[in-house]
């Protein structure tokens, strides 16, 4: 495999990101609706951590903030396992400064607005669960005083990403969106397929493992921090 | 472990439920809300799962149908993995008839309306999510044409069941309801403690490992089968 052999000529010594500090969030993010029932989606966290996994292999000190997923902590990298979307955006604050964040995480658009205790069967007709919007951690990072030096968001493919790219670059303030087709079985499948979304346009990759996104994306990364200090 | 000791001597040729069928549900469910986010429950599928292979232990043909858990199936046990309440109430009935029926599974209460597509951002505020009832896979199968001789359902404790079990059960076509106490951390945890609400009345276990209330019920079903063929 291609990546295998890539890695190994990085894994010789070669590590382009030693000293640099990258945050990656992963996963989904649970929303509770009441203290047993929760709002999730069908991120598997597997994109993220394996970006993670890679970027400690090219020398990075990692923190990695995680979403709930079935997936055990990544050996010599920074975990913090956390919930909703609020506490995601706490954690990822907590691990800045940083050279580079990735969000990776399929974060949840809105939270249930507190309903006190367990909704309850019968008495007036079904109820209805009303939606508060979240924070947007991307545009939070993107956009924070010690906003990191490269800033890379995920996001579900939509016509409108890509119609409207330059605008949400802007509003996000990232260098680059990473658009997923999330139109498969992506969500918690072994491959991946994305386009890459940046002022200079788009760059469409072909389909391939996550990991091998992950190789393709860090090396990305190593390439515009070994450039000029200068904002990307 | 008295349950080792006891399990064991059941393991040297006793098997009080040979010949017998038993469906066993399991786990949550999960409801979707669109192609990537979904309704789900704190339910680890591990207090159903013990309980299955107990009844298999002592001789029974088990039919497990299970929500979505990350337990691995069941040696020696028909496993049916679903999603959503209604898909469980389908495989429920496909595995009748059978001789007891206990149902574990923390079955959603309420779907989500068809929203059609994924729910986006922006536009003109926070969705609201209209909620609708979800078939009462326990009382279907209480009330059922085919209903096992033995029906056992777990609810999660409130006030309002212990206040009003006798018209519950009735209501629910059950012969028993295991009344679990979620307020610490049953849901996912090891431990559980358990109250049986009958026509004659509430029993309360103490605290004790899930595999212990499986080894425990388990029991009971054998005695309550091995009875008469009248209705219990």
């Amino acid at each position: 495999e291609i990546a295998d052999a890539v890695e190994a000529l990085f894994a010789r010594g070669q590590q382009p990101l030693k000293g640099k500090r990258v945050v990656v969030t992963a996963g989904p993010t649970h929303e509770p609706i009441d203290p047993v029932r929760y709002i999730a989606n069908r991120s598997s966290g597997r994109q993220g951590y394996a970006i993670a996994a890679m970027l400690e292999t090219l020398g990075a000190e990692v923190h990695l903030v995680s979403g709930p997923t079935a997936l055990p902590d990544l050996v010599g990298v920074h975990m913090t396992r956390v919930e909703t979307a609020r506490e995601m955006q706490a954690a990822v604050a907590a691990a800045l400064p940083a050279d580079a964040a990735i969000m990776v995480a399929a974060v949840a658009d809105w939270r249930v607005e507190a309903m006190g205790q367990k909704i309850k069967k019968g008495s007036t007709g079904a109820p209805a669960l009303t939606l508060v919007e979240n924070p947007d951690i991307l545009a939070g990072i993107g956009h924070h005083p010690s906003r990191p030096r490269l800033v890379i968001g995920f996001a579900a493919e939509t016509e409108n990403l890509l119609v409207n790219a330059q605008s949400k670059l802007a509003r996000k303030g990232a260098d680059l969106i990473v658009a997923n087709d999330v139109s498969g079985d992506v969500m918690g499948g072994a491959n991946n397929r994305v386009r890459l979304v940046s002022k200079d346009g788009v760059e469409d990759w072909p389909e391939m493992t996550k990991r091998e996104v992950a190789w393709r994306l860090a090396h990305l990364v190593a390439e515009k921090l070994a450039g000029s200090e200068k904002p990307l």
